[in-house]
């Protein structure tokens, strides 16, 4: 998917929504404890009833990872199931890889080839031959960790570079805008760091920013859009936990569709505020 | 495995030679390619032919993953021959992970509970709460990348925090150390960063550093001991492409065995001048 088919389908679904599928085998709903697949037909129940109100999807890979190969295989099946059933979806793997150079083809090929994954996280701190093979797809996204919505972030992204004068997150931004353009690569800021954002426009106005962190971490959405919008909308905003695990019972997927609706008619809201619909 | 473990095996073995398994399908000989599963047979055959000259094998997640859920399957079943057959073998995941604390939980369920590796390469620019989930397994490893063999390590690593007037890796050393101790935290130091390994050993004189780079990428495993050899070793050098793509014949796990056996006697030489044997 490229830049104009992002924005062209923000401006239809009326959202900026990403819903992270952090599907914990733990936290599915008992109901579906008895399946032979409950993690991907959780997924599948998730994503019929909140598709219409957002317009990302962003498993996280760690927590199937941790199932092993039948982890591996729900994902597949998961990516296929967003693909084939409704394939203006944009799906990012929150992945947050990099490596040596021939190491991150291969992970880039895991990601973009073996599975249709649009976008991977990708983390920095390797430098540019880490992150070059994410960019040698076309319409396929790196999306780059700048400042991130956990506490740890503090510890090295807020250091301060004394030759640039510039934190950690700001150098990563500024340096790795030159490796990619704005059509094959976004950034990562956390939604509890939104003032920031506005600094951060000024180094990528044009970018996509993924903004993790609104819900379960504290951030908020109108502090988000007022500081990080731009005229392409220019943000996908994240919320996983807060939507997929809303309810236990069997009423689990429509309460996960009413609050991915909730959130969907707050950003309806955001882009008529900055006449973008 | 704990300290003592891994440097009593060092002893007895005259060896800190760590052997990548970067398995590239690609590379894998003609003679396997009509295999049922040529990965896990390569595999297999360069293990029996050079574990008695190595004390850890790295398996490079990327390569695994990039076949899907059959990578992942060819991951589990290495690990495990590793186990059963060599069980005085330190196996690491070099997989450069990390993320928030309850993903980072979950990536740490994946390689030590899920698989039974030893330590995993953990990428440090999400900070604490990324890194924590690996240190709380007894005897097992996290591995924090500090300053990595490839060029993009210049764009961020060496980057001159003006509050501590530290680079960026240094930083990430010396503020990681508090996270854990010498028995559950390693480090990555490039081989061809040698020289600074000197000035590393005053931050971290007793932990053991992993060292990729020496071989295919250019550095040199005397320089290596020279600046970074401590009491305990504290040394794990990997060579990953130089061992087992030393041919491609059937004689290719022959070959594998007799790149080892070289290095080892190198190492060996290496330990008697630091009389640690």
């Amino acid at each position: 998917m490229d830049y104009a088919q992002l924005f062209s389908n923000i401006k239809r679904k009326k959202s900026f929504l990403c819903i992270g599928l952090d599907t914990d085998s733990h936290k599915i709903p008992k109901i579906l404890k008895d399946d032979e697949n409950p993690v991907f037909k959780f997924n599948k129940q998730i994503i019929d009833r909140t598709a219409s109100f957002c317009v990302a999807y962003k498993p996280n890979i760690a927590f199937y990872e941790a199932a092993g190969a039948a982890g591996w295989i729900n994902l597949q099946m998961t990516v296929n199931y967003i693909r084939g059933k409704y394939p203006d979806i944009f799906i990012i793997a929150d992945a947050k890889r990099a490596d040596i150079g021939n190491s991150s083809k291969m992970y880039a090929k895991a990601f973009f080839e073996e599975m249709d994954f649009d976008a991977i996280t990708v983390n920095p701190y390797m430098g540019e031959d880490s992150v070059a093979p994410f960019l040698s797809y076309k319409n396929k996204w790196a999306i780059i960790l700048a400042l991130t919505s956990n506490p740890g972030a503090s510890n090295f992204q807020l250091a301060l570079d004394s030759i640039s004068n510039m934190h950690l997150f700001e150098l990563v931004i500024k340096d790795s805008i030159s490796w990619g353009n704005k059509e094959n690569m976004m950034f990562v800021v956390g939604a509890t760091k939104a003032e920031m954002l506005a600094d951060i426009r000024k180094i990528i106005p044009d970018n996509f920013i993924l903004v993790p962190g609104i819900g379960a971490q504290g951030g908020s959405l109108s502090d988000v859009a007022r500081f990080g919008m731009n005229q392409q909308c220019g943000l996908l905003i994240n919320s996983s936990r807060n939507i997929i695990y809303a309810d236990a019972t069997d009423q689990f997927a429509v309460k996960a569709g009413e609050e991915a609706q909730k959130i969907q008619a707050e950003m309806e809201v955001l882009l008529r505020q900055f006449n973008l619909i």
